[in-house]
Formats: structure tokens, C-alpha cells, sequence
């Protein structure tokens, strides 16, 4: 069944509200629901009292009417009576400062009495729903995150530090704490990296990220155990916050989980603009797919504006539909909106649901009631289906974590220069999988490695060689820099990237605010183009094997090489050595399917986006228009628009704004 | 007795300087004097020992030349002997600092000691001058406010939600704490809003900003409760900062007392630009005047630059006597200068006097000294006067403890909004009276009602009846939003407030910096205008009784109500549902003004201010010009200039720069 | 000998590396290592026991090659073992936050443990190596700086106090603690300026600046009287940030030295421009030499890029020696490069040596090695001359400290402030000594004193002496407004400086951002100039016996004297009432430079700079290019260039970019 849903919190309101909502739900084609997150209180309003009762006859109402439920452990919110007598259990943030109570995540995540309380609660919700056939799934918490400097934490990072190193004299050496005189004699000196420490010996910081990330992973890993011990067979899920979000190694988080969840927030009151980049959409989609390399949840899709203190911009007509839509084009089986009706109280009074607070069905209900009727008829076809991509892209959090600590310059994004480097090939509708390290490379011709800035001997020997296994590899500026403890490397940059690129990098110029530079293609290049403004970071290049793509106009380093072209083995290796606009994305990107043939999904020079989900039960086209103008779509054979089994004969058409076509060949 | 007079610290200058200070005093016209403010440990240099010789002294010298003494209590700067010793006594900051000792203000106005020594110094200065005859008033502390977050006030909240709820079952309902699990249990588990705390539930914030409002009032009640004793008879004021300041309900800081003071520097370092705007000041009066509903004093004058660690701009010629008789046209009864010697030391080392730091008169004090003669003559006929509205502001402070929670848009501000509103009646010298939501609404054509956010069922009653019985009511963008806890209603908005407007908000956009819509008049208006740029807020209205008076032009509700006009019982409601500019301002205040016949006094179309303040000794009417250029003045009858005693016949005349006029008529 | 050489790590290398780097040191002429440095825990791995041999082997092979050693006290970056277990070491910052372990300079300067610690390392190093020849000299810690405001220092202020003004009523009245009742009745109630104690009294700020200061001094003194003691006869030196370095009074740091060093990066990551500023360079350069009033040493000269988390702007090619040789040209009697070879580990990661973290020599080493022939040429004879100036600017740190805590305008900077007028005789190649308050003024033709906000009776003494026997004074707007205490004088502005300038300040306005005046000079000027605009202060003059040089042309104090000039006694003093652009400072110093006949070194109108060091080995002009363009050179007379031995005839020549000629009249 493709889960179609949405949050509903039956404890916000009053019970004999209940049975409306439920029927509202189902008129709109729900077959979903997910409860009991953040109602710890109302399910143990004292220490190991319990409370189901409410649960059960809500539970009870949507089982009635046909619908599921997936359940949310409730410790991203934990109660008063826990943690107002046990201040230790606040989260430390990194000036020092001590949480206090009053709005939700506000716990360390190593500190052993909240991990007691954690077990409590949870085992006594497992038993409680292990035989209720309703029940086909729970959620872990709710997106993790944010770091804890903390004495337990502190305590903690020490004994993960012994375990890595085993002894002082190898961190020391690992860490080169003979910088200014760190070397330590006892593990209980190590410090955590708080501001008042100021800018810290970045080796330190980086297994501090580390160890904060793995913190989230084993804490998730308590829950999870209990769990599956309880009720085998389940589906475990938690909610990811997408591309952007940064303090823990998402990969890491998802290994343990059956199924990625996602909560997608286009329109937030922290992101407020006119326009919704799709892009962006589409690299979380993308990445949350890849996380474990398959098809994901969406546990929380945006249902109205999202906001606390502020509204966001309003979700224009058709945008929560359409964002629906592309969740799904990106690989999305499950659709869970949130939430149901806004909250009259408390800090997300404005972040709105399906419902305003007045809880009477508007505009916003008819959209997604009418995407229900949709999903009613198309999603089962969908769910043997997913994407193929010939590119990759490799995501690293370490890169991510060694980029916070030291972002090399002030106007370097990694994160940014990783979605300039996406969008490219998004603007093509070149199919993309974003990978991990650890991923197999063997089926892609093509992996953009964006500013792989730290990465293991391992990760280098397996690039090394998908080159000389006929793979093509692009890397960009300040590759290869650090090893795996962030320490940087005692060769020639890129390092033993070098042998798949046949360049080394003989200086490193950083720009200045108002400084730029630019880039000429050699005569040979496919095709006669203008130079390409770049600037920010300037590798400058000297090529051993490589031949010379592109070179610098300015500077004293004028007529040098910035972008590389090196044969290797059966591949070849590009190394792209600085930032340019997306111009010059655009034609390397265009060069690079050319030359390796890469497919675009239907071709269309029209401003629209465009997936293919295939499988056992077919090809699906997706067309999504997220413009606010028509855009003309040429379709070379006869189609049919499953959605509304409509007929689409070949020739020239047009997709009204913010709408969207899944098209099957006929 | 007009009281005009100066703010003096004669124990900081030798005492040999005294008497030519007080003789250069009475030859500028001063009657008055302040005295005392800030000299507790002058007063009391250890604990329990009081020395008032000093001071006697200097009131001796006053009253020989026959000048009278407010005297300020000095609990706004504890002696160090006080707070070095019990660090628990000074203030907690929101981000959960405690305040260290150097500068004033620094007490928590809750703690049990503290209000001990208030209570010891204020009984021994009372019981010493109550006989004194020269000591006409009082003033308290000085210039409350500013938030503690401290334990004490912690359990003083906690006990003053005790009183409030009765029961904790009915707090967390009110406050709806199953919101992110936050049941309260026991009262002690109830946190204060620390930053720490994150976004805090709005209720929870809006109810300590109300008790922290209160805990200043109450602290007040303690001084005014001795002083009454003591000295029954003698007038008590505190100093009020105008408009502006927002920390503390100023109509409850207003009930206690006799008459309001206010402190009025337009220019500041912290206000530092090229010109002053006039009708700020304008919006400070009315507010002052309105906090008790009758003239009030001015106790703190601007009488030089005004900064600490930078000189503000320093004020042009003309423009410290413009600023005190714009304080007496709007209703100031006293003006005291604020200080009269520049300060050689201490934080407010550029916070000019009347005389710099050396001592010599010279352009500010004859400046006032010209005023001084003018006041000798003309003041004691103002006092019976007074000014008349038909216009009323409603202001509320709970809506302004709401917005500061949930500014709703980051460009939006609630009390810039209001002053818009404001200014365009100011613009056209349509009197003003500001309100709080306890006023008699009677009398009053028109009341105006800014974002009137936040509000008790008592008062939408009230304003639906102020309707019904013919008024006019003005309403704009997010009315009606929230019930006294700020819970978001369950009803469409504006809520109970819609019976008057006849018209439902059906959705609110909220715009990004950048974006602007824009609002055409419906062809039936009384003019024709082009149309009006509107943005930040847009209510998208949907008429049900009320007719559309303009729409919007853009966006998905291009073509849908903005403002609507509703009869109801023998009244109208007009809701305006987005911000404009000045130009739709002035727009919908030209139409009032045709429709409900408002009066501008003397109806000149210059640009100058024009107040009118009359009652038994007549009909003053004051002309203000705060430009650099000269402004023509045309006047139907025949006037004396009170000031100068010159006759204006009829006709067209000058108002030079920076001058003012103070006409009755012949 | 003319110390040429680097900064060396050798503990961050493996030992067999260290004869490589020795060798490819002695073949870039280098003759001095500076080592030690930073070295606590290497050399004292735990408390009491001491490891030299490594640093022994280490000098050995110097000493091997010829090369001499300059140790560094490693107490800039105390051990783990001894800061971890004694919390209250680390220092308090001014938000009363205590710094954590894991950077460097973390400790409080007055904490007694911290002393017998220091005592220990210091003497153990110094006894060790007290014999060692290859040993020449001693750099005491590292770029001391930054106030702490820990409960030790505020006790050791109070003492300090104590010692200052003998009783608490002379304190209370010299600072004027009567103002908000500050009145101190046991020093122990003397709080430190907090930034939770609000504005501060700024008597109370400034003697805590001084006594901040004044801790470097006094710990600095400890390490400095140990050394003389028991290695007499060694050079002591300390490393100083240049001009724009304010929280110690560096006149006062340097006293106890036998020479003043200097760190000097042009290119760092807080510094990113495309150009570097040559006349910042040169000032700091000036400074350095004024600090002692003789020649300097570059203790830190730039080697490569300077970023911790950012990398700098690379240092084009030619920078690193033309940065070089211009400190040589303002005095430098020796070059130091930080550092040899750049740190693969610790937060100085990014902060370039002149060989990569790889370690084989390229591009910046190529060009230091041709600067080491070069010195090994020239450099002997330079060691005996020096800079001859006829004018000096006078700095007062005590002026720097009173503006960080009252800046009087938000737009105002002294540093930058005393830069825009220095800058004015440097573009003039003009030469300038800069001079403490306690400097002999006898030897001047002009002093200029931007902004002597603060001084002491003595130091107006002698200033109006100077200009009594025939001085030239400059002060400028906002002179003579404090006594030592911080208090405004009691006189009109400013004071008795107004016996040498002849003129009183009347007013001082203070400019809002955007606002402007000008000013024109009077028809008796030298010659015909345009207006200048002005702004940010505008002192407004009257002249007692001085005659009006230019007067303002706008607001109300249009046509009043901005600046003076008066004959007193033999001399001149000229009063500047306001900030100009550049433009205006270019003409008074030209108008200075032909009425005081001041000599411009070579008076070239090309954009070079030109140095000339003299003494008994005859006289050098140093020519730098600082452009990137040539610059034409016209020489009067036959020069031979000193670095390449070549003949320069009379004529026109080009001085190639980032270029330097070292010329001696044949």
C-alpha cells in the first residue's frame, strides 16, 4: 500500500472532535496516521504510571475506518517531572551554556538516567502496542541533532577516544598535539571544543563531530532494540531533516533503520522568499534516497505555512501538491503530511496544518483531498519503482564536519558548492544518486566528487580505482587536503588523488570579497565558448600526465591550468581547480553528457523538471511544473496521464503552472 | 504654579558652587528643582546611618529664592555596600546572566532584602521632609523596567500563576502544555523564559511578561504606600520613557499615581540621525497624557546633547525650547530641564545640562532663560487647559508582550505600525487621544485600533458595542488573532471581532522582504487614487455582511477584498488586512476625516504642528515649526501671540525655523 | 651581524628531517633560528621534570652550520597538566565567561600559580642553556594581550587601587563614584568592568585598562629578571603586534627590554583585501622604532599565506621580500620568517611557512634565498644607521583606552583617525618618528598630536613649552577633554592646552551617519583650494588670540573657525577642530611641509616609497614599489644599488613592481 497520510495529535483536542477528524481523514483518501509523538507526559504523567487509554480509543477510531498507524517514540520532548529536578540532563551548547526547560531536544544524548527513562518509556509503548495489528510501524524521536558539550559527553568523547587510539602517544601523534604544547598525559585533560576554548586544534574538533554524530546513532540504537526485540517485524523509521542539515552523519544514522524518512519544509519562516527553489527540494529528495540506496519515507510534508514567531510565506495554490509530487518523483512510497489541524497553543501555534486553527476544511484540504483520489488509483503501481542514475555524487560528512571547523575561505560553502555542482545536472534532468563513501561505485560512469577536502586511504585507492576501471571522476578545488584525522597530508596536493588526475596543485589562492579571476577553455574544447568568471578558491594547477581543459586570465598565475583532463587506466580523472558561477557548471555539465552520453529524462529545453521511476510495474514518467507560467512540453510518443487516465498523444503540449503529469507510454 | 524648573545633583559640585548655581536658576525663570534621584548612599553611606545635612542644605538655598523641590527616592542605584554583599539581589538577564555592580537599575524588583532596604531608605527620607514645605512631590525610582529572570522571580512567578489559574490543571489547559509534552506537575517545574530555553510557549512568555509588568507596579506600591503616610497630601510621579519603551504596562504603572512624568530627549546616541521627527514626540505625548487620561508633567527635559559613550547630535538652535512647548501643547503642565550641569564623571559623562561641563552659560541656557520669561507669563493660564478628541488610539500592552513573542513577520513591528497610523493623523493636526483597552469609549467619533492582536472577550464586547452605538471603528491586519492566554481562537478570524467588521479573514499571507502586493479602491470611492503599494501582512478578507472598499492586484487573491467597510447597529467597521504606506494612510485618513467630519485644528495646509489646549482660562492654540525653512501661516481671525504679547492680525504670515507661537484669539 | 633567519618547530618533525632543514636553511643565508617557542609540554612533560636533549640535539646541528638561536619562554601556551586540574587559571573574559583549555594565551596574567609555574620552566631553560654560545638572546612568551577579569585579578586591581590612591575618598572623588551613587566604602566592593555591569564608570574602565596592561608588564618582568640573572649579557626581546595592537601600553611592555620585536603579516585571514596598504605597514613599522626610540627586530616576518580556519590572500610573488626589506628600510636591524616549514596539524594548520606542508622548497623560499645573498652583502653595514625624523606623532595608549570605552562617535577610530593624518606625510615620503608622552620633544620641528583626548598636567606642560621654544603643534578635534582620571576638565576645551592653540572649542557637534559639512580655508591661505568636506566631529572654535585658517560652510555653525592657528612664544600650535578626508590632510601637510620646510626623502612624485637609514656607515635610500605597475625614478645624482652592486647613474629609471632598490650616493 503506498501510505498516504498524515501527523495527527488526537491529545490536542478534545475527544469528541475525534471522530471528525477521522472521517475528514478518510474523505481525503488517508490511510495513514502518525501518533504519540511528543505525548510523553500524556502517556506517563509520573514516573512509570501509564496512561494508553487515550491512545488506545484513538488508535481504535482509525482502525475502524480501514486506516493505519505509525507511532512516534515520545523522547524528543521529555516531560517536566523528569527533567526539572535533574538539571544534568540539559544539553550543553558549544558556549557553555546549559538548556533550560521549556521547548523540546533539550537533552544530552549520553547522560545514562535519560537513557534509563528512554528505555522505560519506550519498552512500556512497544508492549503496550506490540499485538495492535493497526500499529505497522514507529518512528524513533524526532530529527536528531545538535551537539552537547556537556561533563557526560566530555566523559564520553574521552572513552570513544580511547577506543580509537588505545593510547595517549598515538592521539597525540594523530592529532600532532605538539601544536602549541596540547600533548596530553592523561585522557581526562582532553577538552571539548567550546567556544571559550577559541579556534581548536582541528583534529580534536573533528572526532568531537564525530563522536556527537555517533552519539545520536547509538542513543537511536537503545530505541531500536527494544523495539525490534518487541515487536519483530515492524518498520523502523526516523525522520531525516534533508541535505542541509549537517551535525550528524546521516549515513551513519540510517544504517540502523529500515526505511529514511524525510520532513520537507519548502516554506519556513527561516527561509523566507518569494520563489521555492526546486533544486533544493530535489538534492534532499536525491540524498535521502541515497542514504541507504533506496526508496524513502516523506513523515512530514509541509500541509501550510511553517512558522513559530513568524508566518512563513503561504504554500500558493497547488505547491503542496506539487511538492508532494516530487517527493515521490525522487523515490518517495509514502506520503505523510503534517499536520493535521493547527495547534491553538504552544511554540508551532504557527506552524500550520491541513486544517487552520478553526479546524474547518479550506483551500488547503481540497488540494490534498484531491491528490488522495489520485493516490487512491496510482500509488500501488508506483511502489515497485524507483530511480536509476548514471552520476553520482559523493557525500562525505566528514568533508562537512573538517568544512565547519575550517571553511578555508569566508565565502566557501561546501554545501552550497555541492548543490551548484547538483543543479547542473538537475537543470538537465540528468538523474543523479547521491552516495556515501562507503557506496559501490561499480554502476556509474560518472562520480562528481565536489571538494573531497578529507577522505581515507581507503576512499582513495577505491577512486583511484573506478578510474582505471573506465570510470570518470571530477573533482573540484581543495581536494584531497587532509587525511583521515585531519591532519593535512606531507605530499603535493591532491595528494594520491593525483595518480587518477596527473595534476598536482601548486598553490592555493584565496580571494578576497570583490576579488575574481577567470577562465578560458582551450581551442580544443567541443565547442567555442567565453571565459568564465571564477574566483573564491584558485588551485593553481600543473599538470604531470594531465593536459590542460581551462586556464586563469589574472593574476600571477595567468595562462595557468584551473581545470585538468587525465586518461587513467580506461577512465578519466577531471579536476576542476576553482569555483565558477553557474555558467560554468552549466558547460562542464554539458561537455560531460556529451562526452559520456549521459541521458536526460525526455529532453526538454522547457523550464520544467522531469524523473522516471521504473520497476517491475512499468516506467513513470514524472513532469513537474513549479513555474507560474505554462511550459510547453513536446512528447514524442503517445502517453497517458495516470493521474486523472487521461490521454496524452505525441506532439506539443502544455503543463499549467505548478501542476504536475506521471506519464506511462502507451 | 506652571512648574518650570531643573533636575540638580548638588552633591556633585563643591558646595561653595551652590549658590551660583541656584541664583543663575532663578534667573532663567525656574521655580522648581529635582533633587535626590540617585544619591541613596549620599544619604545613607552604611546601612542604617543617614545623613540628610547635605541635602537640607541645598533645599535651604532653594527655598530662599523661593524655588520648590521634587524629591526623587533613589532606589534606581543601590549603594555597593548593599549589593557587593548579597549578589542574589541583582538582576538575572533573559540569556540567564546575572548583572554585576557599576552602573543603576541593577536589582531584581522582587527580592525580599531588597524591598527591605527600599523600604528602610524611602521611610527615613519621608519621615525627614515631611514637614519640609519647600518639598512639593515625589518622584519613584526612576525610569522602571527591564526584565529578571532570577530564582526569586521564578517562585514569585510560579506563586503568581498559583493565584491566577488556582489549580494547575487549569493552567496547562489554559496554556495548552500538551504541547511538546509540557504538563506541569507541581508549580516549582514551571520555568521562566530564559533564551536558554529556547522558543518558549507563547502562553507561558506572555503571562511572565505580564507578572514581570507587575512586579514593577507592585514595587512601586511599596514607595507610594510610605510616602502617602508619611506625607499625605504631597503630589507622587515616576518618570515615564514615552511610546517607545514596551517592558512595563504603562497604564498599570500609571493607576498609583498622581500624574505621569515623562523623560523626552529626541535626540540620543542612540537615535543619532540629521533630523528630529516631530511626530514621534506627538505619539510620547498623547501617550503620556492617555496613561491617566490628563495632563501630565515633564520631569527630564532634553536640555543638551544626549549620550554616554557618544555625543549625540548636538541640538540646533531653537530646538530645546521647540521641543518643551511641543511637550506643553500636547499637555505637559511642567517642564523640568534635564540636568543642569553637564556631569564631569561617571557613565553619563556626555549627557549634557544646561550648562557644559564647565559651568558657564551659554547658547542653551539663554535659550531657556528666554523661556523662562515667557512661562512667567504665560504659563499659569495654561493650566486649566487641556486638549479634545474626537479620535481615540487604542493601545494595548498584552498585544505588545505578544508581538514581542511572535512578531508574526520579521518586518513587522507593532509599534511602527501604530505610529504610521498615527502619523497621518498627526500629519493633518487631527487631535489624538491614546487609550488603553479600560477607557471610556464614549465620547469618542472614531477609535482606532492598530493590530488589536490579542484581546479579552470584555473587550471585544465592549468595541462591538462602541459600534453599534454609532461609532466608527478602524481595525487592521491580525485582529482578533488570540484569546487573554494567547491561544489562537477557534473561530474564523477576526474572531467575535467579525460581528462588527462583517467580513472573515480566509487566509494570511505573510510576505518576504521584497515582496509587495499592491490595493486598487473600489470605483466607488470618494476620490479617485491610483494604487496603493501594501505588503509585510496581507489578510485576505471575505466579505459576509460587509462591503469591499479595495482589493488587492496581485498574487493568487489578486481581485480579493483588502479593506471592507461593514454597518452595524448605528455604527461602521472598517478593517484594513495589510500594511501600507504613509500614502494609504493618508488616503484612508482623508476619507475619515470627510466622512466623520474630524476637525484639524486651524486646518493649515503647511507644514507645520498645530495643537489646540483650551478650558477655563480659554483657548490656546499652539504652532510648531520643527523644519529649517520659514512656514507660511494664514490665519481668518485676529490672535496675541501669548508669548511675546504681539497681536497677529489676520492674514497670511511667517513661522520662522525652529519657532513656535502660542496664539488665543482676539 | 644582521640577523637573517625563521622560526623553527623542530619538535613538529621527525628528527630526520632535521639536517635537511638545517641545510636548506644555511643555503637561504638564514644565520638565526628562533626555537622553544610554544614548547611547555615538550620540554616539561609533567610537572618537574625537564627534557632538554632533544632541543640540545636540536641546537647542535645549528650550531654545527654557524647559525645562532634565539629561545623562546614557552609560557604562551601552557601545559594540559597544569591547566585542566586548576580551573581558575584560565583567563576571564569581559562577559565574565572563563576560558577553556585548547588554544593558547588562556591563562590569567596575575594568578600567583601561574607565576611559580612560569618560575619554574623559565629558570630550568635558563640555567640549561645560560652556557650554551650558540645561544644569543631571549623572546619572553608570545604576543602578550588581552584583558582578564577573573575574581584573582579583580583583587589584585583593587590592591593596585590602593596602591594608586592611598584612601578610598580620594578614589571615590577622583573618579566621581558620587555619580549614581557609586560610593565605595571597602575595596572590596570595587567590581571590574563586566560587560554585565553595563556601561561602566569610565574612571573606573580606564585605571582597569591600565592595571590590565600593567599585568603584562609586571609578569613580563618576572621572566625578564630571572633571565638577566642568570644569563647576563643576553639579548631579551618580546614579539609586539604593531600599531593596531590596543590593550597593552606597549611604551610600558617595552621598557623592561633590551629590544622591541615585531610579528608583522600583511596578508591574513582577518585582513582579506586584494591589496595590502603599505602606509599601515609603515606606521607599524615607525611605531616599533618609537616603542624604544631606537632600531627594531622582526621577530615574525610573513613567509606565506596567514589563516587558521580561512586562507589568506597568497602573498604575491615579490611581496614577501619587498615586506621584508620595507621593515628593514624603517629600521629593522634583523629579519625573522614565521615560520620554516607550515604545520600539518593544530589550529595554525593554514598558517604558511616558506616551505608547504610538504616540504619541498618552491616559490617563496626561491625568493627569501635570493634576499639571503642579498643581506649577506649588505646587511653588515646597515647594522650602525637608522632613521632621522623632523617630525613626530605622538601616541598615547592612554588616549586608545579612554576612546574603547567612550568612542564619542559611533563613526570614530583614533587609530585610524592617527593613520589618515600619518598617512599624509608617508605618501610625501616625509619621515616621522612615533613618540610616547614621556618622549624628549627637543629635537622636532612638529608635533603632532591627533586627538589627545586624555593627558596629564605635566604632559600639557610640556607641550605648551615646545611650542614656547619654537615648536610646531598639531592637535585636532576632541584635544585636552580628560584629566588622568578620565574626568572632563572643568575649563572650557581644551583647557590649557588653549594657552599654546589661543582658541576655545565652543561647541562639539556630533555627526549622524550620512551627515556632512565642509569647510573652506581662508583667502590668506598659501594657496587656492576647494572646499574639503568634513564630518563625524565638528568642533566649533573660537579664537582668543589665534586667527581662523578655515571655517565651516554649513548648519548653524557655518562661518565659525574649524581650524586655528596661534604664534605662542618662538612657535605655532594649530588646532583642527574636525575629520576630513584625505584630501584635507594632504593639504595641511603640504602647507606644513613648505611653511616648516620639512624634508621629503628624494621628493619623488612618483607612487614609491623612500626610506633613508644613516649613520657611520654612510647613508641608504630604500626605493619600494608597492604597485603592481613600474614606477618611473628620477635621480639627481650617481647611486650604486647595494643589493646587486650595480650602478644606478643620474637620469630616469623604472623601479619594477613589488621592486626595491637599496641605494649609496657614489
Amino acid at each position: 500500500m503506498f501510505l498516504f497520510g498524515v501527523d495527527y495529535y488526537p491529545e490536542h483536542w478534545p475527544e469528541e472532535r475525534w471522530a471528525l477528524d477521522v472521517r475528514l481523514m478518510v474523505e481525503a483518501g488517508f490511510n495513514v496516521v502518525r501518533l504519540g509523538e511528543f505525548a510523553w507526559t500524556k502517556i506517563e504523567p509520573c514516573q512509570g504510571r501509564f496512561d494508553f487509554s487515550w491512545l488506545d480509543r484513538a488508535i481504535q477510531l482509525f482502525q475502524e475506518r480501514g486506516m493505519r498507524v505509525i507511532l512516534g517514540t515520545p523522547t524528543a520532548s521529555p516531560p517536566a517531572w523528569l527533567m526539572q529536578p535533574n538539571p544534568e540532563l540539559f544539553r550543553v551548547r558549544e558556549d557553555g551554556h546549559r538548556l533550560t526547560y521549556g521547548n523540546r531536544r533539550e537533552y544530552c544524548p549520553n547522560h545514562p538516567l535519560y537513557h534509563a527513562h528512554t528505555r522505560e518509556i519506550v519498552r512500556a509503548m512497544a508492549e503496550h502496542f506490540a499485538q495492535n495489528p493497526a500499529v505497522i510501524g514507529w518512528q524513533i524521536d524526532n530529527e536528531f541533532g545538535d551537539r552537547c558539550y556537556c561533563p557526560v559527553c566530555r566523559a564520553g568523547f574521552q572513552k570513544w577516544l580511547q577506543r580509537r587510539y588505545s593510547t595517549l602517544d598515538e592521539l597525540n601523534q594523530r592529532w600532532g598535539t605538539i601544536f602549541w604544547s596540547h600533548l596530553y598525559s592523561d585522557w581526562d585533560e582532553i577538552p571539548v571544543p567550546l567556544s571559550t576554548g577559541n579556534s581548536p586544534n582541528p583534529s580534536l574538533a573533528l572526532d568531537f563531530y564525530r563522536f556527537c554524530s555517533n552519539s545520536y546513532v547509538e542513543y537511536q540504537k537503545i530505541q531500536i532494540d527494544l523495539i525490534r526485540q518487541i515487536c519483530p517485524g515492524t518498520i523502523i523509521t526516523h525522520n531525516f531533516m534533508g541535505f542541509k542539515y549537517e551535525f550528524v552523519n546521516y549515513f551513519d544514522l540510517a544504517a540502523d533503520l529500515d526505511v529514511v524518512s524525510y520532513d520537507c519544509y519548502p516554506r519556513m519562516q527561516w527561509t523566507m522568499q518569494a520563489e521555492v527553489d526546486p533544486g533544493w527540494q530535489a538534492l534532499a529528495y536525491d540524498t535521502m534516497r541515497g542514504l541507504k540506496g533506496k526508496n524513502y519515507w516523506m513523515m512530514e510534508q509541509q500541509a501550510g505555512q511553517g512558522g513559530w514567531e513568524q508566518l512563513s510565506v503561504m504554500p500558493r495554490p497547488g505547491e503542496l501538491r506539487l511538492w508532494a509530487y516530487q517527493a515521490i518523483a525522487h523515490g518517495a512510497d509514502a506520503i505523510v503530511f503534517f499536520r493535521w489541524r493547527t495547534s491553538r497553543f504552544g511554540t508551532e501555534q504557527y506552524w500550520f496544518g491541513l486544517l487552520d486553527h478553526h479546524g474547518t476544511p479550506g483551500r488547503r484540504y481540497a488540494e490534498i483531498k484531491r491528490m488522495g483520489k489520485e493516490i487512491a488509483s496510482a500509488g500501488m503501481s508506483l511502489l515497485s519503482t524507483t530511480l536509476k542514475a548514471e552520476t553520482a555524487f559523493l557525500l562525505s560528512y566528514d568533508v562537512r564536519f573538517a568544512f565547519q571547523i575550517q571553511p578555508n575561505n569566508p565565502q566557501f560553502s561546501y554545501p552550497a558548492h555541492f548543490y551548484h555542482l547538483y543543479q547542473a545536472f538537475h537543470r538537465r534532468n540528468i538523474p543523479v544518486d547521491v552516495i556515501g563513501p562507503d557506496a559501490d561505485f561499480s554502476s556509474y560512469k560518472l562520480i562528481v566528487a565536489p571538494s573531497l577536502y578529507l577522505l581515507s586511504e581507503h576512499l582513495v585507492d577505491r577512486l583511484n580505482q573506478f578510474v582505471r576501471d573506465g570510470g570518470v571522476l571530477v573533482l573540484t578545488q581543495r581536494s584531497g587536503v587532509k587525511d583521515e584525522t585531519n591532519l593535512v597530508i606531507d605530499e603535493p596536493l591532491p595528494g594520491r588523488l593525483g595518480e587518477a588526475c596527473g595534476a598536482e596543485v601548486v598553490e592555493t589562492d584565496s580571494l578576497a570579497p570583490g576579488m575574481t579571476n577567470s577562465i578560458v577553455f582551450e581551442p580544443t574544447h567541443w565547442r567555442e565558448v567565453p571565459p568564465f568568471e571564477v574566483g573564491v578558491i584558485c588551485d593553481i594547477l600543473k599538470p604531470i600526465s594531465a593536459c590542460a581543459i581551462a586556464s586563469y586570465t589574472q593574476e600571477y598565475y595567468a595562462a595557468q591550468p584551473a581545470i585538468t583532463l587525465n586518461h587513467y587506466g580506461k577512465g578519466q580523472a577531471i579536476y576542476i581547480g576553482t569555483i565558477g558561477t553557474a555558467a560554468l557548471y552549466d558547460e562542464v555539465t554539458s561537455w560531460l553528457q556529451q562526452r559520456l552520453r549521459l541521458e536526460s529524462i525526455l529532453d526538454q529545453s522547457s523550464n520544467i523538471e522531469i524523473c522516471r521511476r521504473q520497476g517491475e510495474s512499468g516506467e513513470f514518467l514524472f513532469l513537474l511544473n513549479h513555474t507560474n507560467q505554462p511550459q510547453p512540453v513536446n512528447l514524442e510518443f503517445d502517453y497517458t496521464k495516470t493521474l486523472d487516465d487521461q490521454r496524452l498523444p505525441a506532439g506539443l503540449h502544455s503543463l499549467p503552472p505548478k501542476e504536475v503529469w506521471v506519464l506511462i507510454r502507451e
